[in-house]
């Protein structure tokens, strides 16, 4: 076993805290990486909390993970020593099902193996990025550009690739009106990708002081839903909204924005079920899609977008002494956009 | 004007009753039905009840309406005396905007004007199909062949055309694996396209006693949703549910039956929404979408290949007089599949 560190919650009611374990031993087919950066995800959040179901203990966090590869497993092919990798929210799937078949290994019939807060086929918890050290099988690890700023390429690996892969799915682009609900780590990067594949890009937000965010970001349009005529301006007219927001919110308003026959693409995860009237559906034949992460190979087709249009996330590092007070800040909304873990802190 | 008679509702306390009323004078595109037959819709009876929204009463119901051509405009081109024509959910729209222009007349973006229950262009209330007379342009009324026996024809006007559209729509047929969930009026007809479409067709049931008519009607599979064994046992493996029941019931539990990618379709209209928990579309990039009613265009294609296939809905004729007692057995079920009346009996 190989020596590694990292910030750990030891249980759901416990601050992160420095923690030492035990990570395998590189097999043929591994990857061994030096960590360079972590995203914060709020995922990672409500799982050290126990929000969703109860967790492994203890949890190191962290599924935007990019890093230097140090060494390599005798058979690895596509990493040479030197080479930045990339891993998101899963290190292992069968393989053989047909999910895995179809490039959806993170819809694994047999149970994707998340990159943290889940067991290996070994048995074993896995643990995350808020950490020195990774070792993962190679196909579970994407090739990073040195041409991308490293620090914002973590957050990539899952905000980047929740919102790349369902507007890919639904060949969102030049002639569509998208409207991004929410304005952080996911909705930042879906503004991103809406402007790189052509669409006319409205920023929805309950926020009107994130209006000079959103045009900053090259939004076309901006709309301060808590102001009456400015959301009414927008009724019926969307093609397409992807909802960033993991708080509580009426889903009935917004498909009351789309036009007919719209989409509303859901990937922030609020808590609650939503409350969902059929008639906001039957009018104008409207669809609502969910959508998580992507599969392997859309993450490295998203992956090498970036690299050809620039497109990483915009962060703010933090030293990893830091993480609880930035989970607080996350959690207010005061981040812009992604909060990155320099590793090289721990 | 031109007097008419047909069964109406006073309030939305009352019974229907025999009722004595006026219609318009044929303009040079109208066309005026002697009504043969008119299905009987669970809508029909939630709006004289006020179910969704305040009525206009006087009402007389009905938009399943098959009819002989008795008179005809000056203008007229699609009709001669004689013909047969159908009638559906709408009888007129703005015809110029932007949904219009796609043939979407029943999602007409300045208000689509319905059968009954509406106002028309001249601010003078629709009457529907329960009656011995309707005057309609004859742009919305569709033509109707010969080879169909007319008593199933009403009801493809309002439950075909609200199943054929999504399915069309969706590209559902061969190599899908399609579930219908609720065998009704909607449902029998959903089962009937998904046959003639080429799709695997299951039909899910609370009532293990409908597993003898679904197979009746051509099902390839029946699955008691009753019975714990036989729901677990088609987990994850629909492409596509339709969604034909109208009472309250578990969007989450059915969202776990499609397979990955897969889409629920709500053709039925809950009084109550739907509980809609996001981990349910996000596990698997699943999809809810809700569609009504059709175009004319493509009731008019789903009419035509009702007449190539011999497609008619499944009827119980019965005479006007008994239409409160067929509402007290449509509420609980007792109808295999529609009830049509024979307008002679008024």
């Amino acid at each position: 076993m190989i020596n590694a560190k990292g910030y750990a919650a030891q249980d759901p009611q416990a601050d992160l805290a420095p923690w030492e374990f035990q990570v395998r031993e590189l097999g043929p087919h591994d990857v061994q990486l030096r960590i360079m950066y972590c995203g914060v995800c709020h995922t990672d959040l409500h799982q050290i909390r126990n929000d969703w179901f109860p967790g492994i203990f203890p949890m190191v966090p962290g599924h935007e993970i990019v890093g230097e590869v140090v060494e390599i497993g005798a058979h690895v092919k596509k990493f040479a020593r030197g080479d930045w990798a990339g891993v998101g929210v899963m290190v292992d799937s069968c393989g053989v099902c047909q999910e895995c078949g179809h490039d959806h290994e993170n819809q694994c019939s047999n149970g994707t193996v998340w990159t943290y807060n889940s067991l290996g086929k070994d048995g074993l918890p896995t643990y995350g990025g808020y950490a020195n050290i990774l070792v993962v099988n190679e196909k579970f690890a994407l090739q990073v550009s040195k041409v991308l700023d490293p620090k914002g390429v973590g957050p990539l690996l899952c905000a980047g690739i929740t919102t790349y892969s369902p507007l890919r799915r639904l060949n969102v682009g030049q002639g569509h009106k998208l409207a991004v609900l929410g304005l952080g780590g996911l909705g930042h990067m879906a503004v991103k990708f809406g402007l790189a594949f052509g669409a006319d890009v409205t920023v929805l937000s309950n926020s009107p002081a994130k209006r000079y965010d959103a045009l900053e970001l090259g939004a076309h349009h901006f709309i301060d839903m808590s102001n009456v005529d400015e959301a009414e301006s927008v009724k019926g007219t969307f093609d397409f909204i992807i909802d960033c927001v993991s708080a509580k919110h009426d889903l009935n308003l917004y498909l009351g924005l789309l036009a007919n026959g719209g989409t509303h693409i859901c990937v922030g995860i609020p808590s609650e079920p939503f409350e969902l009237s059929p008639f906001s559906l039957l009018s104008g034949n409207k669809s609502v899609t969910g959508s998580g992460a992507g599969g392997l190979a859309e993450t490295q087709e998203m992956l090498d977008f970036c690299a050809a249009h620039n497109i990483t996330a915009d962060v703010e590092l933090i030293d990893i002494k830091n993480i609880n007070a930035a989970f607080e800040r996350m959690v207010r909304g005061d981040v812009r956009y992604r909060f990155v873990i320099d590793l090289e802190t721990l």
